[in-house]
């Protein structure tokens, strides 16, 4: 065994949901696993992404070598254009995520120059001293894949996000087989994604979804709404296939879903039959239970299609009463009430609203794997150390221990954070110390379509750009604003707190509320993310300053 | 039948969740059914509680005859005190209900005025026009009733908050036989609790979680905390019988945990063996596996005592390496958050900890009814109408669906929402107009233990009190407070806003600060809420005004 240190560094991911990233170092060369960002607690308004802070690998520039990603989520790519715009190296990942990455980076302008290097399942490539082998795991996205990295001191296996599905709906299985010849080979350490931890037994397959569609399409008797991510691609196919089979032509709505579906068809992931597919417009020109909307916004998001379609808002889709709505996804924790207020506003335009229930067959599956695949993916690998990664403490906790009552199966286990050096040489594996790691807001400032230059929010520097509260007081019975709005502002230069900046602005909210409905008004969450744009609309033209805009509501 | 309109108008707690108030109006007399309250949601930063908006009842004051109550819960009874500070009419409740309600109006010194009437099951009383029988239910609370109201028009029956528990702990059964006699008689209309809509199947009994705490007392190797509602008074008693079986000395921790057992053994539902509760001051000389803690704070609340006790500020609770903790209640969606924060710091002390994760037999049970005990009452009863009541609009909409898809047990089914008139007369029920509703903000004031008047804060009068906003930049990572705290203020008099005042808040801001930890700093629920108190006690001193106070924390 040769002389020398490996270090298992995580940047973000550990003690907390989102933002996964992972470096991994053998002497001068660094490689980096993921780098996704994190959507902000509610506690942090007026900010649109969270990344985490890569203090230690811009320090470390010159020894990062590449990126690999392991699939296309946003909490596994979403940091990318930050780091690169930062040190441009190149980047790995599987041909559907490239895809989703370069129109990432065409967003900011950033991948004429970047290197992207497409790799496959089960072929082996070299960064520096690391041969990296791709495995493929099924997930809730397609095109995924978990690593198993030879360093100098014996092979690491990076799980990514997975489950095991036994029938994924593109039929590119699982690769049991190289988890179980690495456990036979002998694996160093195995990382493993510990956001279903808390759950017993099997995640179910995908394709459980597909009888519940089935029954769905064979109830509804006019226009059928699905929401569901836009990245959950097989949800998509279960749809696409159902709306064929069923004779509903299929429109897509929300930007993320027609790109989305876009990019699933051209990599053949989505057979679209000739004429399936029709623009939004032409919803109206067809009977009602001959349409099938596939719509974004399934999280209850302020300003997607489906909570603009909730409240008449939207262009072309509207809830007409006996239309059927489907949320297919989950109830993200800290979303309920976002969620359940579309979900009212569609009930009270008559609509039938599929939501997860716990009922069978399930509207919804998770991607990620419970317990027993867990502790299968252990068993197969059997790693002289065990670390759990992708989650919050409590999850890496409970993962902690389960394995480590897999005495048969491991090793070690070793419970890391964010921030941790995570050291192993000949005699085995310890922490060795912490570098700085931490969040970095940023103000994503997608402004209609035009590319913009990535705006790196460094909140110290309040005094730079400033804060700016408008203050409005809505009745939330009656939507009617009941008062003129108040403008408070800190940390901007003198010159532009005079009056006029100060009317100007409040015109602004004033107008805003002005083209609200009273409903729209009634739901805080839409009519602050309205009054923020617009007023951050506002005070780029005119001041080309961005501070950070937090609307408060006040409940009369 | 007499000629005559029977009114029945909900002020709140039909479209919303909570704040249960409900009005009901023959000729020149009027009854008011619950008076809750509803706690404020994230949105709505610097309010304590909310309270339902009574214009109507206060403008027809002289008509009110009495306030009854279903239970003691605070989103039935939550309201009392501003209701009776704006008319003192006579209080109808059961014995328990009532333990509750003096305790609620001393606190605001509304006691000694106050008119309180035990009610008992069964036995009817007359209160104007209206003969009023109390029905046994059972729930998650004790001494439940639903009401029978006999009106000139026909009898109606408002469910309160119910499950129908074959098996509940202190055995007093719900009165299956009171709505079966009803059903038989005829009712005019059923006003029933939508709360748990959504789930199928029935809601299992409070007797199922006694299966789960003999696991856990018999696993338990060292101090056994549970947290749950402090209302959960069976919960309460199965803890404190499986300690005294499993010979564990019991500490109460936390006001209301304390308050509500005392209410509980006086009233002779909780039976304590001699010498079996300690002070939270001795749990440190007894062995840790002699000791339970029944501790509150279940739903992560930021200064309740489990909050506290998981970062280390609590005085007696702390939690060891080996210590087991329960949190007995469900995740109330919203507070995902909050909870897991707490539950992620007990984790770093090694705790184990047990939360509802759908294992059983379960740690928690709901106090609800699910769809078939739904059904079951609507079977019993058979209403001419059917009116869905406690919930928010979706939840309206389902029991309305599954109202109206029981042809041999309905005759109509009416949705209504708060604000509605509801009226009946010989021709038939139909909606007749609306009355204002809305919510009012209260600021609770509850400073210590010192009586003090009760705050209505009209938000609308911003200009009066104005608003202070502390805003403060925290390092998550470290808990470091990277700068001084801004103070902005607005609506404040002149002579508030100098120089001195605003040195005075920022002070009192930083030695909040620097009396934190670095994890309670990296909380910033808990943050936000400590610093919202000492800084509302400085002004509040200071200048006798009560502004509101918003804490915005900046994530650097």
């Amino acid at each position: 065994m040769p002389s020398g240190k490996l270090q298992v560094v995580p940047l973000g991911g550990l003690g907390e949901f989102g933002m996964n990233c992972m470096a991994i170092r053998w002497g001068d060369d660094i490689i980096v696993i993921d780098a996704g960002l994190m959507f902000p607690e509610a506690e942090l308004l007026g900010v649109d992404i969270v990344v985490p802070d890569l203090s230690y690998l811009i320090e470390n520039r010159a020894h990062v070598r590449a990126v690999i990603l392991t699939h296309g989520h946003e909490d596994h790519i979403g940091a990318l254009p930050w780091l690169l715009s930062e040190f441009n190296v190149p980047v790995y990942g599987t041909e559907f995520t490239l895809a989703y990455v370069e129109g990432k980076l065409e967003e900011h302008a950033l991948l004429d120059d970047a290197e992207l290097n497409e790799i496959k399942a089960g072929e082996r490539f070299k960064v520096g001293p690391f041969t990296i082998n791709p495995i493929q795991v099924t997930h809730s996205l397609v095109d995924c894949v978990a690593l198993a990295i030879h360093t100098p001191l014996g092979t690491i296996i990076h799980t990514g996000d997975f489950k095991v599905d036994p029938t994924p709906t593109d039929n590119r299985l699982f690769d049991l087989h190289a988890f179980a010849e690495y456990g036979k080979e002998g694996v160093l350490a195995l990382f493993q994604d510990s956001t279903n931890v808390e759950r017993r037994g099997y995640t179910p397959s995908e394709r459980a979804v597909r009888a519940r569609f089935q029954e769905i399409f064979a109830r509804a008797e006019r226009r059928l709404f699905i929401s569901c991510f836009s990245s959950s691609i097989h949800r998509i196919k279960l749809a696409i296939d159902q709306a064929a089979e069923n004779g509903r032509k299929v429109a897509l709505v929300g930007r993320s879903m027609i790109e989305s579906t876009e990019i699933a068809q051209d990599l053949g992931y989505i057979d679209v039959p000739e004429g399936l597919l029709i623009h939004p417009a032409q919803m109206r020109d067809l009977p009602p239970d001959k349409v099938c909307v596939l719509i974004s916004g399934t999280q209850g998001e302020p300003m997607s299609a489906l909570s603009r379609a909730a409240v008449d808002s939207h262009k072309h889709a509207r809830i007409q009463p006996g239309d059927t709505v489907v949320l297919s996804s989950r109830i993200i924790p800290g979303n309920e009430k976002a969620i359940y207020r579309v979900v009212d506003h569609l009930f009270r335009r008559d609509a039938h609203v599929i939501y997860e229930d716990g009922s069978t067959p399930p509207v919804h599956v998770s991607g990620h794997a419970s317990q027993e695949e867990l502790k299968l993916i252990i068993n197969l690998v059997k790693p002289q150390y065990f670390i759990p990664i992708h989650g919050e403490y409590r999850q890496l906790k409970l993962h902690a221990e389960l394995a480590t009552a897999m005495h048969g199966s491991v090793g070690k286990v070793m419970m890391i954070e964010s921030g941790d050096i995570l050291e192993f040489d000949e005699l085995g594996a310890r922490k060795a110390g912490k570098i700085n790691v931490g969040r970095v807001c940023i103000d994503s400032n997608s402004m209609g379509d035009v590319v913009e230059d990535l705006v790196i929010r460094d909140r110290r520097h309040l005094s730079e750009d400033g804060i700016v509260l408008p203050i409005i007081a809505i009745n939330k019975v009656t939507g009617q604003v009941e008062a003129s709005p108040e403008i408070v502002m800190r940390g901007f230069g003198a010159g532009l707190t005079d009056d006029g900046f100060v009317d100007g602005a409040r015109r602004t909210v004033m107008s805003t509320l002005e083209l609200s409905s009273d409903e729209e008004k009634g739901d805080y969450g839409m009519i602050k993310e309205k009054i923020r744009q617009d007023l951050k609309r506002f005070i780029v033209k005119n001041t080309s300053r961005r501070p950070l805009i937090m609307p408060v509501i006040l409940d009369v």
